[in-house]
């Protein structure tokens, strides 16, 4: 084999009159009897090379034998094409190479589906083939964005000083967070590793050896129920920095961010960021991830309907309920009656159980089966508080707070993607700090860390830790964007009394606290700097930027639903052999309850 | 807090007269009754500090708080330094600072062990707390050094346009190469991810998709018993390219290894790098990779002492072995009889029956108890092949050239290392070429891949796969630096019918081979280009380029030959609910045969 003198994409009109040698894939094949033209593709893009059965006969019979995803290398001269021939759409389609020399370095056989953008086959034999499916140009440029978002962010952390280490991946089972993924020891009898499911302990403990800047594009896994935007295992961008302000991290992270998006995408983002409240998030956009590219914001009218006639409102009320609403614009002639009433089982998903509505029409006057239980006042609030116009139709969930965040919440994304109200091509970013620090776990029947057992308190906070735990607020930021979170950062705990105080918050025994977290409290009498530090999806970010909308896209080889690779089999049985070496042995299949 | 407004290290004497606020950690204190003199320290180096008694009495008596390893903030005014306390030995000698503010961020208790280069305390007790073993200054420069390596490689590949693309951790298991790491299913009954041992299929696959320029920073995992140079997680640089001619990619290898030891160290490496076939290292080296920092290479005598009268020699000649030695210049009267005849127990460990020994005297005369058994020709002989002069001592091992090669290549490093031979400041890169493509397991009584079961064979040996397999020579290319494989690489198979070849060689059945590889043999009938790559273990490229001697001090956490964590105590027991999950059962531990 020779080098070849260019990639298929440089072959432009500066080449005309130069010979080439070419090596590539057969893109599309077109048989005229003397004169075969071929678009030969490498990872550069494609050019028309031509064999001519006339001037060419010896490379032509070879040239007849090519199919479809054939690897070729040719030599040839480069022309220009005719005037009538010239492909505008195309960087290379001013020329063509006529070849003379032809050598087949593969053949292909017939493949499952054709090397385009649009595939019309299931994503379960694209995950099969997934090594033609990464052919595709989208795929292929899915994944060169990927490889230019990590490279950018790591530019410029080690731009920023933050110095990039590599953390474990067999490391240690904990209790919290979610399900780990254990590796039995085959030295250690009966022990287990656990694959990390953040560099969470390790990044701060980098900040008690002084790293003070750490970064790493670390790899983690749960093994959790995976959902169309979760994979069990996930790229994360890890930074921790000691001696650095909240706010000063806030400040670089939308730098990085707003620069990123100009390298990648061309695009200009605002700074600073916006900001919201946990609670101004959940109220304004019964969300915690809003998305600020549309409007359509929550609306509180409980104060309005508390002493209205309709009963469920006013109940709800009184019993400390709310009643909110948000309004689609101008949308009251595309749904009929039967429309309406149908969304009341959406809503229910989210625990509602119902949904009012009311039509705007004109001179302020009210329609829909509950508008007969409000007085005109009250009729004329409404209508006030929503801004509303003739045309627009009112939602109302009457529950519990949290009900009527999360149903209107998701209510309000599902009427925008239905009415097209998303501006796709402006990237909000937005940071959603005071999370609260604990939440209550029913089934655990004790207090869980919101983010998780190493965020620090908002300082005036952390006297409730004790007495209202529930009323502590965290030192957590969220980035968020275009209603997906990006990321979650937090100022820690570096006091090894006031993480006792946590873990005893949460519901550890000192023993219990002490056996698993017992090196991380010892490390803090040492010490340790205040720190703190984010944590960015990658996977998700890239899915973001390249105008994705499952994160499987983005991922070279992913797994399906069920964390299979369709491509290799995996997971897979393993030898007795193999098992014996690691004293497991595997239990018979339980019947389930079903099957009984 | 408040932002610093320089680093310890950053304040020279440029900054005399101004405030600075600095943070960090108590490195050294002395107190002089009204005055402190505390070295305060943080990633960039370290600055003197004072506390003054009789100018700042209330900072004083928190100054009289701290101890070492206190974090600390600190305000003041840098001052030049009387001449007689001028320290010439650090940046920051000609000032030091006048504390008029501080606070102290975080106390420490008493440390196991001194932060300092110098360390007396077991490895063990670094490793358990790892956390403080790291803020040694050697260690924070390995780190340091570490990620500039890392970051550079990362550079230099992304300007070769090769594309960083993730390849999986949960994987399959197949039964080549080393130990899996295994990770249980808990959605699969019974079923088993594994931990890569390098992304090698993945990477193919990625040629087959077209990426033609692929690396990965990729963590890998073998479940192996440990030596010092081994740990059971991995990072290697993985490299593949389509369409790459071998030379190419072997000068593309030495220009950014020179260049990276030119960035990171300063030196100068040659181009281009020596290389020699497999078979010319090991006979002139004893070593498939050799250290060429010194001489002292193998002669074969066999010739000459075919027909001696030493039956050793002869008779082993006679069988089809070898007569091989090395001489260790002018070190005759640094051993006695005794001496020399004690090093046998060192090359029986490598197999040899045997150590032979001749002194060189003056007047080319041989001395020592098998010096009568050659003739004055045969001496004159053996004299010539070595170059040898009066004061040298000649050793010898006859055997099959296998533990020939083995014995004296030992011997050779181990009489470097006594012998000071060894020219430190050297960087000697090399390639060995045309390595076996399979060896013969005795164990398994089946040849087995030398690199792994997807280098390709030479053109020109091919046929031999099926006739004679052990004289088939490898396309792979082995780069050694200062006597460490640094890394190894190949042309790979990219035709199905030789991969089955190739499968069959090493006696897979055609069903074994398509359960356990079919996806690989599928692929390459879609059009798969001719590739191969390298892949260098960072780690170890690290430890040379640091100048240290354990793999362990180049991975910020890692495992101890064990396999376990000191520091977080992994592996460890887990819940039984866990196990449960996993459908997996725990055997009793068995008794080992010596328990019995």
């Amino acid at each position: 084999m020779t080098a070849r003198t260019h990639k298929c994409g440089e072959v432009l009109e500066g080449l005309i009159g130069q010979r080439v040698r070419l090596k590539g894939w057969v893109k599309k094949r077109r048989d005229l009897g003397q004169v075969i033209f071929v678009d030969l593709r490498d990872r550069s893009g494609f050019v028309q090379i031509v064999f001519n059965g006339e001037k060419e006969p010896e490379t032509f019979q070879a040239g007849e034998k090519v199919r479809n995803e054939y690897v070729i290398e040719v030599e040839g001269e480069v022309l220009e094409r005719d005037a009538q021939n010239v492909n505008d759409k195309i960087e290379t389609g001013k020329v063509e190479v006529m070849v003379d020399d032809v050598k087949i370095l593969n053949a292909a056989k017939g493949l499952p589906f054709v090397i385009e953008d649009t595939v019309d086959v299931s994503e379960d034999v694209r995950l099969k083939y997934r090594y033609l499916d990464l052919r595709r140009p989208k795929m292929q440029e899915t994944m060169d964005l990927r490889h230019k978002t990590t490279k950018f962010i790591r530019d410029y952390l080690d731009e920023e000083t933050f110095m990039e280490i590599e953390t474990p991946m067999l490391t240690k089972s904990t209790p919290e967070g979610a399900r780990d993924y254990l590796v039995p020891s085959r030295v250690h009898h009966g022990q287990f590793y656990a694959l990390p499911q953040s560099p969470q302990l390790f990044k701060q403990l980098l900040m008690v050896s002084g790293f003070e800047r750490y970064y790493q594009v670390a790899r983690c896994f749960r093994d959790e129920d995976l959902r169309a935007d979760r994979q069990p295992e996930f790229t994360q961008v890890d930074i921790e920095a000691s001696f650095m302000e909240k706010e000063d991290l806030l400040t670089m992270m939308e730098d990085m961010m707003t620069k990123l998006v100009e390298k990648v995408k061309g695009a200009k983002v605002e700074k600073p960021f916006a900001r919201l409240t946990y609670d101004e998030a959940m109220n304004r956009y019964g969300s915690d991830k809003p998305d600020t590219r549309y409007g359509m914001e929550l609306t509180d009218v409980s104060g309005i309907v508390k002493n209205s006639g309709f009963k469920v409102f006013a109940s709800t009320v009184e019993k400390g309920g709310v009643v909110k609403g948000i309004s689609l614009k101008g949308a009251a002639d595309q749904y009929s009656r039967k429309d309406l009433d149908g969304l009341g089982s959406f809503v229910e998903v989210y625990g509602a159980k119902g949904l009012a509505w009311l039509k705007v029409e004109e001179g302020e006057e009210l329609k829909g089966p509950i508008a007969k239980f409000f007085s005109d006042e009250e009729k004329a609030s409404v209508i006030e508080a929503f801004e509303a116009e003739a045309g627009d139709v009112l939602f109302f969930v009457a529950d519990k707070i949290r009900v009527a965040w999360d149903s209107l919440g998701a209510l309000r994304q599902k009427f925008a993607r239905e009415h097209d109200l998303i501006d796709h091509s402006k990237y909000n970013f937005l940071w959603v700090t005071e999370f609260p620090l604990l939440g209550y776990d029913e089934e655990e029947d004790r207090y869980v860390a919101e983010h998780h057992p190493f965020t620090r308190p908002v300082a005036e906070d952390e006297e409730k830790l004790e007495s209202e735990p529930q009323n502590v607020r965290a030192e957590a930021y969220d980035l968020v964007l275009n209603g997906y979170e990006l990321g979650g950062g937090s100022q820690r705990i570096y006091e090894r009394k006031l993480q006792e105080k946590m873990f005893s918050a949460l519901g550890f025994s000192d023993e219990e606290a002490k056996s698993q977290f017992g090196f991380l409290l010892d490390a803090f009498e040492y010490g340790t700097p205040p720190h703190g530090g984010i944590a960015l999806g990658l996977d998700r970010l890239v899915m973001i930027l390249a105008g994705r909308s499952n994160l499987r896209d983005t991922i070279a080889f992913p797994k399906t639903a069920s964390a299979s690779c369709l491509l290799t089999k995996a997971p897979s049985e393993v030898s007795s052999a193999q098992l014996e070496e690691l004293n497991l042995n595997v239990l018979p299949k339980k019947k389930t309850e079903e099957g009984e």
